[in-house]
């Protein structure tokens, strides 16, 4: 159970200054890229390298079924988790056709559906038939919950065998907006109202029952709430938890992560709770259209990639964010320098 | 001299209202993909078919040189301008990369160096060597500005030959930056404290001496500053005039333009000034780090795609984005409707 919080290595001080160095060379006026600037020099870091590169990708969605659903939460119907899974094994959904494009290694974990989906692609590492209803008891036994965090692990370690430069997780649950608000508040000291938003669709109506139950679970739990972890098996979910431990061994193996939407920041604020030295391996691919999400990446002194109302999650929005990280990439390794390129500076 | 204000066709709304529709059907919540969607329904509408594409893109890089250099009002001496058009020969500038990654076609046409570079690979279309200082006298004369405005329909016109789908312009002119914040204060009326910044980089104390002397040739040349083609006439360049052609043909001819940074953005403010039917042809790529880019964004009414710090120019900016299309896309033609999948919807 203690891999959680072992140590992390930092990021290589010394290709950090090399490649900060490099971009004052290239043929540009000094820090007009940007964020594709601090993007190369921190990937520079991360990989111990003077020419970083994001060319392969790994992709892991993570779906599971929460109790909370029967609680009318989601715009959607309980079985569509089931049934988006079966659409990502067709490739159908917007995260196949988005890692398509960007031509990254993808695939689905069942962490716990209520049913198990007939699929031989899908990996089944079920560890429940869904979790309990939150509104009523603990979302998760301790026991569900650190296997559901070994399967981030695992998934990491699939990802290292390829070799892969850039770690990104999906999630897919119906219900599982509720469960991140629920964490969020209770993880942040938000109120449920700042942080409890419309999740797939829901009307203002729906929103404010939402918020009502999210305030009841955390009166419900609140004495047990004493730790990230505790606060994770209480109103987390079986995905959450795999994003959670998924992040936490990638950045004790010096992998970088890209973190998709708002369900994804709430499992990094989770993750950098119980090890606050993993956040250095973190690049926060965008802020979403979700209503908490602005707030949880202000928590996390997070500066994301893009902002383009997207709230779909699966992890589409950090694919989304992955041909920046090729671009800096490339303008780091390939542009001129002054020098080469016999331009007179001041 | 007539062609600027020839009628704009609109894209087709039968082809806009479809996309709209099929949109609706992807498999994931109604506008869950926020801009991704709007970027896919308006290319289908301008591009007139069900499965809108960016596979072949476009950038043409106009560079010319400005009499206002020799104010001190840049951190690179005027020479940087040459020996930049050299660097985009030899592939070595931060456009070059960017275009290689989205393998755009990529031109670099010289509109008015000081002197011509020795380059065989560069497009000349010299309309003079160097602008007039705005600060004395008017930049250009009305044959100049006519003459660079054709360059730019020019391009745009090699552009369509080869069947582009979108167009780009960059720019390339040490001293641009305040030839574009001077025009910008003479067609919003907001002040040049407002829209003068730090262009490649001064400091502080040039930045002031820079809005100086952009209030000071605005009185100056105050009366005769009657029209959009008069402000780009008296305080333009040759590169901004081809940039306001360019996206005025580009319009006219049907073809998507995805505008870069402030001063793009500035050219864009100027050709829909002289043409105001022509914006629904444009997007807006990026907000740049360049102080006046996000009030003149703003007065466009123009919701940018990337928000990085960028201030580089070049069109880099914009290259930078095309992913974002086409993944938009991608999107669009490929996701599985919630027919296809078996999806339950409410």
């Amino acid at each position: 159970m203690n891999w959680l919080t072992n140590k992390i290595n930092q990021p290589d001080p010394d290709y950090y200054t090399k490649a900060l160095s490099r971009q004052a060379q290239l043929t540009k006026p000094s820090g007009s890229l940007g964020l594709l600037e601090e993007i190369a020099i921190r990937l520079a870091a991360m990989q111990g390298t003077e020419r970083p590169a994001v060319n392969r990708v790994w992709v892991s969605v993570f779906a599971a079924d929460h109790g909370v659903a029967e609680e009318s939460v989601s715009a959607f119907p309980q079985a569509v988790t089931a049934q988006m899974v079966k659409n990502f094994v067709k490739a159908g959904a917007a995260i196949n056709v988005l890692s398509r494009f960007v031509n990254a290694d993808f695939e689905v974990i069942d962490v716990g559906l209520i049913k198990a989906v007939d699929a031989s692609t899908v990996i089944s590492e079920r560890v429940g038939n869904g979790t309990a209803n939150f509104a009523k008891e603990a979302a998760m036994t301790e026991v569900q919950m650190h296997a559901a965090l070994t399967v981030g692990k695992s998934a990491v370690k699939r990802a290292l065998k390829q070799e892969t430069q850039l770690f990104i997780a999906g999630e897919m649950g119906i219900a599982n907006t509720t469960s991140a608000s629920a964490l969020a508040v209770a993880l942040t000291g938000l109120s449920a109202e700042q942080l409890t938003g419309a999740g797939t669709g829901v009307t203002h109506e729906s929103t404010k029952h939402k918020t009502k139950l999210i305030k009841n679970a955390i009166s419900l739990h609140q004495p047990l709430l004493e730790t990230p972890l505790k606060v994770l098996q209480y109103l987390g979910g079986f995905e959450i938890s795999a994003l959670v431990g998924a992040y936490i061994y990638a950045a004790q193996q010096g992998l970088p992560v890209l973190i998709d939407g708002f369900i994804a920041s709430v499992a990094a604020l989770l993750a950098v709770k119980i090890n606050p030295e993993i956040q250095t391996w973190f690049f926060y691919a965008h802020c979403s259209q979700e209503k908490g999400h602005r707030l949880i990446l202000k928590h996390l002194q997070a500066r994301p990639l893009l902002d383009l109302n997207m709230r779909l999650g699966e992890g589409s929005g950090a694919v989304a964010a992955v041909p920046l990280l090729q671009m800096a990439c490339k303008l780091h390794n390939e542009m001129a320098t002054f020098e080469q390129a016999e331009i007179t500076t001041k």
